[in-house]
C-alpha cells in the first residue's frame, strides 16, 4: 500500500516530474525502424513521457525526433515535408534537421540570419536492434548507448511486436515482473507454460523469495536452493523485464514497458535467441496468440482485443477451465488485469501479500533511485554493462 | 429556484456526500435478477451512486455485490471466475464469497491466515419481485426489507424494464412527479392517457394544490373535492413514483430514478395489476412505446431514441399535432425533457409556477430528510409499513 | 510571443470575458438564413461565444435566437413547438416570441399574469446578404445594422458557405491575415493562386511590410511602391477578412472566424462579384475544392477532411510537390495547420519573424481595443461606413 503521494511520485512522468526526469536519464524506445522505412519517408506522430513529438528520418537515413509544434507559430510538424536533409514545416516552409537547427527560412528575406536562432526541440536518437533510441534528457548527462542482447542478435534471431496498453506504465511493469500470476491467470493456455509448471518449481516458491538485488535492478527470487530453475526473472531499470527461461535451449523473451502519458503506456515484445536463428516452430506461437505477444488492428498499435469489447472474454471458455479467464493469449491476459485496474492504480487501497514480495522492491527500487537522483546522484542500470550482465546471468543460471 | 449549494447538495450522491449518506439508509435496486439468470453465472459491472460495483450469483444463488477492484492490486473482478460459493479474482485466484470475504488466495503458502483478515467491500443484497435490491449503508443502521406491492405480485401479474437515462437522477424524479407536464408534453399519445384526460379532471387541476404530506413522502395533490378522481399520484422516498390510476381496474404503474452516478440514473419501471394476471391488451402497449417503458438495444440498458440522434424527433409529426412533440413514446418524451435540461439541470436559473407545487414540495421533503439525517435521526419511509399503505391509499381513492 | 495572460485575455470569449464583451459589441453572424427556410420551421440549435442557443423563425419570418433552456424549468427549446409567432417549449407548453417574452403559460390557470414576469434571454436577430446576424451585447449599445458588401449583392453575384473548424477563433484569424503562408502552404493548388504568384509581386514582400491602420482594422501591406499590385488583404475587427483580389475582374473572398466556444469557431466563407452574376466557370471551383470553401458531410458543418482522418493527407502527391501538403483544397490546407497548433494556440512557445507583421498588428489592434472598451470607450469599426469604405479601398487598388 502507499500513500497517494508516493503513488503519485512513482506514476507521472511528465516534464518536471520526479520520475519523468529518473526516466529522462535513460535511452528509451520510441519506435520501431521499420516504421521509417527509408530515407524521407512521412514522419510519425509520436508521445514519450506526456511530450508530443514527431519522429522522421532525413535523406542521409538519420533519424530525428522533434517536438511536434513548430517553433514558429506552433502548426505540427506531423504534416510536414520530409526532404533534403530535413523536415519542412508545410505552413511556413521552415526546415529542421535531425538536431533542431533550422536550416532554412524561405519566408524571411534571403539575407536574414534569424533562422540561426531558431531550433525545434530536439532529442538525440540512435538505431539499435530495429528500434529507434531517444534520450530526452540533459545533454551533459547523456549516457552510453544501449546494448541489450535483444539489440545485437541479428534479425533472423529475434520477433518482436508493441502495442499500446491503455494504463499507467508502472501497474503494467507491476504485472510484467509479478511471478505469482502465471500460475493463475496464465492457466491452460500455452505449452512452453504447462512445461515450465510441469517440470520446474511452482512460480509461487519465487514469488516469495526476496528478490536479489543487481546493478541495474534485480532478480526476482534469489533462487536459491531451487531445484531444475532454468533462469529467474530480471527487472531492469527504469521499465524492463527479462522473462526467465524455461528451458535452456528456449528463446528468451523481454518486455519494455514505455510511458506515452500517465494514462497510457506502449509494450514492446522481443523473442531472440542469443546463438541461433529462431525456428518456424518459435515464431509461430508469436503470431498467434500462444506467446507474449498480441494482436493488433493493420497498421496501429491498438489490439483486437481491447478494453472497449471487453478483450472479448469467453465465458464458457472461461467456465470449461481450459484456460483460466477465457481471454486469448497471455499477452491480452495481462493486459486486460493492468488496464481493469483502472487508468492509475489506486494503490492506497491495495493489499499486497507476501507472493508480492517483487512488488514491494519494485517500488523501493524505484524510491531510491528517485531520492539518489533527486540527491544529484545517478540512477542504477545506465552502464550498458549492466545490459551485458544481463545476458550472463541468464546463461549461467540454466538447468 | 435554488442556491448553487442547495443544488449541489440534492443532487450528489457519491461516498460521503450527504444525499449519497442518505440514500443509502435505504435498500436500492441495483438490476433485475434475470440478469443473473442461474448459480455461478457470468457477472454484471454496475455503478450505483458513483460506486463501481460487480454484481454475482454464487452456487448456492445468493446475489453478492461487491466492490470492483479487488482488494489485492485493483484488477476488476468483472472478469472474475464466478465459481464454488465465490468470485475468483483472475489475477492471483483469490476469491470472495457473497460477504465480501477472502475464502481462498492460493497465491499463499498454504498455512497462512492472511486471506482471514482480507474483506472486499460487500453490500448485502436481497432479492424481491425480480429486482436485486442492496443496502450500501451502514450495517448498524440497515432497515427491514422492501415491501413494495410491486415485489410481492406473482410474476403474471407485472411487467418490468429498465433503461439508462443521461441526466442527474433529481431533474428526472421532478419530471415524474410534475403533474402539469402530462396535458402537454404527452398530449395525443395513448387512449389511455387520452381517457384520462376525456374523464377525469386536468392534470392542472392538481399540479397547483398542495401535496399531502406521507410518512413516506407525499401525495400530489390533496384530491380534496375533485369529482372522479380515480387516485392520486405518490413520491416516495427516497426515489419513487408511484402513477395515479386513471380507471379502478388499470394496471398501476410505478418508477424508480436510482442514481448511477452525479450525471446518470436507471430508471426502472413497473406495471402491474395487485389483483390478477396482466391481459394482452395491457402488456402489449408496454411492448409497443404505447406506455411508460421505452425501446432498448438488445442486450443493453441504452435506449434506441436517444440524446445523441436527437430521439429522432419528427418534426412533421410534431407540426401536425398528432403529438405534441415529434417524439415516440410517453417514456422516451420525458426522458428527452429531463436530459436536454443538462446532465445536471442549472436550478439557479430556473422559474418555478404554482403548478410546481410539487416540486417544490419534493426539495422541501429532501432537504428536511437531509436536515434529520445529518442531525442522527432517521429519514422518512423506511418502515416497509409505508410500502403497504401506498396500495392501500391507492385502493381507497378509487372512484 | 505573448504571455499566458495575454493569450488568455485574446482567446476567450465566453460571458462576461473582455474578448467576449468586446465580440459582444458588434452583430455576429450566426447561420445561414436558408437553414430556417420558412416561416414556423424547425428551430436549430447553435453555440456563439460559448453560449447555447436555439434560433427559429416565427410565423412572421421573423427569426428569433433564444437561450437554449426554457426559464421554467431548464427543458431545451431544441424541441420546442414553432407555432403561432413563436416557440413552444414542449414540456410545459410554455411559449416565447423572438424578444423572449413569453406570451403564453397554459399551465397556469387563466387569469395568472406570472407570464408577463417571464422572458428568455433573447438576443436581436436581422437578415443581410442570406445570414442571420445577432447582437449578443447589451440594448443600449447596439451598433447600425452591418453593411457589408456581401451582404448586399443579389443572390446571383455571391456564394457562400461556412464550416465547423476544432480551434480556437484566434489562431484562425492569425492564419487568414497571414500573408507569407500562401507562398507555402498553397503552393501548387489552383491556377488563380498560380496566376498570382506568376504576375504579382510574391506575398512575402507584402509580409514584411507594415500594415496600415484603418478605422475598422488594417490593411496587410501598405502596398507602396509595389508595381502590378491588385489588392491589399483587410482585416476588419473582430473576426473578418477581405481576401486581396489577384486580377481585377475576379470575385472577391471574405472570411469571418466566428467562435463557438473556446475550443472551436465556425468559418463563414464569401466569394461574390460586386457587379455581376458569378460565372459558371467562377462557381464551379467553389464546389470542387479549387477555392476557399471545402466539402462538407451533407446537412453538416462538419468537413470531409478533418482532424481525425488526418485530413486523408497523401504522402506520395506531397512529396511529388504537384502541391506542397499532399492536402486537398486551400481551404482544408488553413484549417489543418490550424487545428494542429492544438484547441488553442500555445503562443508563449511561438517566435515571430518579420513576416509575421500582420500577425503582431493584429494582436495590437485586438489588445488596444480591449483597453478602450475596458475604459467604457468604443472598438473600432462599429460605423456601417467601415464595411462600405472596405469596397471602395479595394478597386481602387486595382491595376
Amino acid at each position: 500500500m502507499l500513500t497517494r503521494e508516493e503513488n503519485e511520485l512513482l506514476c507521472r512522468t511528465g516534464p518536471g516530474t520526479p520520475m519523468g526526469t529518473l526516466m529522462r536519464r535513460y535511452w528509451i524506445p520510441v519506435l520501431f525502424s521499420h516504421q521509417l522505412p527509408e530515407p524521407d519517408c512521412p514522419p510519425i506522430r509520436t508521445t514519450i513521457l506526456s511530450e508530443r513529438l514527431v519522429a522522421f528520418r532525413d535523406t542521409d537515413g538519420q533519424v530525428g525526433l522533434l517536438a511536434e509544434h513548430c517553433p514558429h507559430r506552433g502548426a505540427s510538424l506531423f504534416f510536414g515535408r520530409n526532404e533534403e536533409e530535413g523536415l519542412r514545416c508545410v505552413y511556413h516552409g521552415w526546415k529542421y534537421d535531425v538536431t533542431g537547427q533550422c536550416v532554412d527560412m524561405p519566408s524571411e528575406p534571403p539575407e536574414s540570419t534569424f533562422k540561426d536562432r531558431i531550433r525545434a526541440v530536439a532529442y538525440p536518437c540512435v538505431e539499435r536492434g530495429g528500434v529507434v533510441w531517444a534520450y530526452l534528457g540533459q545533454p551533459e548527462l547523456q549516457p552510453a548507448l544501449p546494448e541489450w542482447e535483444w539489440t545485437v542478435v541479428p534479425d533472423s534471431h529475434i520477433f518482436a511486436t508493441r502495442r499500446w496498453q491503455e494504463s499507467n506504465w508502472l501497474q503494467a511493469v507491476e504485472g510484467g515482473i509479478d511471478p505469482s500470476h502465471v500460475a493463475f491467470l496464465h492457466r491452460g493456455n500455452t505449452t512452453a507454460l504447462q512445461r515450465g509448471q510441469d517440470s520446474g518449481p511452482s512460480p509461487l516458491v519465487y514469488a516469495r523469495q526476496a528478490p536479489m538485488s543487481t546493478p541495474y535492478g534485480f532478480i526476482m527470487g534469489n533462487a536459491g536452493g531451487i531445484r531444475g530453475v532454468a533462469s529467474p526473472s530480471h527487472f531492469m531499470m527504469p521499465f524492463y523485464k527479462i522473462i526467465r527461461r524455461l528451458r535452456h535451449d528456449d528463446p528468451i523473451g523481454a518486455h519494455a514497458w514505455v510511458p506515452i502519458d500517465d494514462e497510457n503506456c506502449m509494450l514492446y515484445s522481443w523473442e531472440w535467441h542469443p546463438e541461433r536463428p529462431l525456428t518456424d516452430e518459435e515464431i509461430e506461437p508469436c503470431k498467434t496468440w500462444g506467446s507474449i505477444h498480441a494482436e493488433t488492428f493493420p497498421g496501429s498499435d491498438r489490439t483486437v482485443l481491447n478494453q472497449g469489447n471487453d478483450y472479448l472474454i469467453d465465458r464458457e471458455l472461461q467456465r470449461s477451465g481450459q484456460t483460466y479467464t477465457g481471454i486469448k493469449g497471455v499477452g491480452m491476459q495481462d493486459t486486460a488485469m493492468q488496464e481493469s485496474m483502472g487508468p492509475i492504480q489506486d494503490r492506497t487501497q491495495e493489499h499486497l501479500a507476501s507472493g508480492d514480495i517483487a512488488i514491494v522492491s519494485l517500488r523501493q527500487h524505484l524510491l531510491r533511485a528517485l531520492k539518489d537522483v533527486g540527491n544529484g546522484g545517478d540512477p542504477p542500470g545506465l552502464d550498458p554493462a549492466c545490459h551485458r550482465e544481463r545476458a550472463a546471468t541468464f546463461i549461467h543460471g540454466g538447468v
